[in-house]
């Protein structure tokens, strides 16, 4: 591992770190907070996976998450959205390939060589903080915003044993469904769509439930809300009796300003459920 | 002016407007965050000055300060650094031209004709936003980071009766010393450094004093603290018995992260003598 940067914030630790994944077969960036506790012993950790066109940094700067969990003691972990660099498949539009990696393990050309974020989400990043930093494997918490929704919301229902809540803002709830999700799970998973519902959030909840404290917010002027359908993950929380809350705020978009908006009731969400 | 764009934020509105100004001779734009009481009636303002290499976008998206000036009422205001375009005089260098207008009125070539900062900011865009929207002239108070740290407390020193509080973030204190100033200000004022001395908050603060609040933060791991002299800044205090609090904030570097980790601060000072 390499550290890149180390800024001091809000009394703890921010840092920006590349280690090689074996998942990805290359190098991956991620950014850390530490709060001050973690100079004095393991600390609980939250999660954050990003959206789309999204690198490590774009929450780590935008999203305002670093207070609220220095004032919690939690650390935050933002990992980058998929592989990158020029031996890595790209593809010219925002939504697919670099930036766009959809938290699944790809098994189709060109993607399958590199595009394994499942599997570095759920081994190699893991793997890595939890030997290297003070952080707590028994508290763990996740949460993401649009793509990262979905990426969170999809980990949770697969390791609910792993995390001790979940949140979204304005995730991707039914991507089988959605412009975003056919054509990226055409392109990493195949045709096959029954390989799909495994990485659809709405189909886990009705299929599995889930009993993990769930908050996930949306906003009403969002311009993708109809990619997002956050219906169907309403109509799968009510369906699957999931103890979830789910609220659409009036007037917010689907920009960082509504992100950094309710960060405050997200990482308080978290830290009744990580410190309880 | 024109509305750039609008983003529902901690329950108010987070703008971005440009608008023609007679002192740049041309297209300014401005970040402008208008809290929900803004809706009801003029409410105060805080205005933030930018550093070097800035627009108006970047401590709008990651200084951290909606979220506090919500909570208190407040409106924020977020000027550009300089004039821009391609008719406008630019440099290769990054502390010098668009970017870096060091908030002074130039008068030498090839700067004179657009570089305005000092009277955009003391007419032009209060001019401007005092007339277009909810805000409350009697009610004025600045802050700002770097240059705009420079520009705050210069603005404040010479117009004190339009402030009712000044604070900065890593201000350059002592231009006329340092090479963050003797470079710009012979290349915008000219070689007269009594020209200069006008733009210096070290030397004005020892020449009149200042009755207002004064909060200034500086980090002690700052790689820029030999240009931005706060020493010299610490002694004008002491000399002109200043009300003044100067704290050195161990660890904490340049960087927005430094920025974002006492906003709350700045906020809550500037709060206390606008809601006096």
């Amino acid at each position: 591992m390499k550290i890149l940067s180390e800024n001091k914030a809000f009394g703890g630790r921010q840092l920006v770190a590349s280690h090689p994944s074996p998942s990805c077969q290359g190098e991956m960036t991620f950014g850390l907070f530490l709060p001050k506790e973690a100079e004095a012993g393991r600390v609980p950790v939250l999660w954050y996976l990003s959206g789309l066109t999204c690198t490590h940094e774009n929450a780590m700067v935008k999203a305002g998450a670093q207070g609220w969990a220095a004032r919690e003691g939690i650390a935050l972990v933002f990992p980058d959205t998929s592989p990158r660099g020029s031996g890595v498949a790209d593809d010219p539009a925002f939504d697919l390939g670099q930036g766009a990696g959809f938290y699944v393990d790809a098994t189709c050309a060109p993607w399958a060589p590199h595009f394994k974020m499942w599997s570095y989400l759920t081994m190699d990043l893991p793997a890595l903080v939890f030997e290297a930093f003070a952080l707590d494997r028994d508290r763990q918490a996740i949460t993401g915003h649009s793509m990262g929704g979905h990426g969170a919301l999809t980990l949770a229902l697969t390791h609910p044993e792993r995390f001790r809540s979940v949140s979204a803002f304005a995730p991707i709830c039914n991507p089988t469904q959605s412009d975003w999700g056919r054509k990226q799970f055409t392109a990493y998973l195949g045709a096959n769509e029954a390989d799909w519902a495994l990485h659809d959030a709405s189909i886990l909840l009705r299929e599995r439930g889930l009993d993990l404290p769930l908050l996930i917010d949306q906003g009403s002027a969002d311009k993708f809300i109809d990619l997002l359908m956050p219906g169907a993950i309403e109509a799968a929380i009510a369906a699957s009796h999931t103890r979830g809350t789910y609220r659409l705020q009036p007037g917010y978009d689907h920009s960082y300003f509504f992100v950094s908006t309710f960060m405050e009731d997200h990482v308080a969400f978290h830290a009744r459920a990580l410190k309880a």
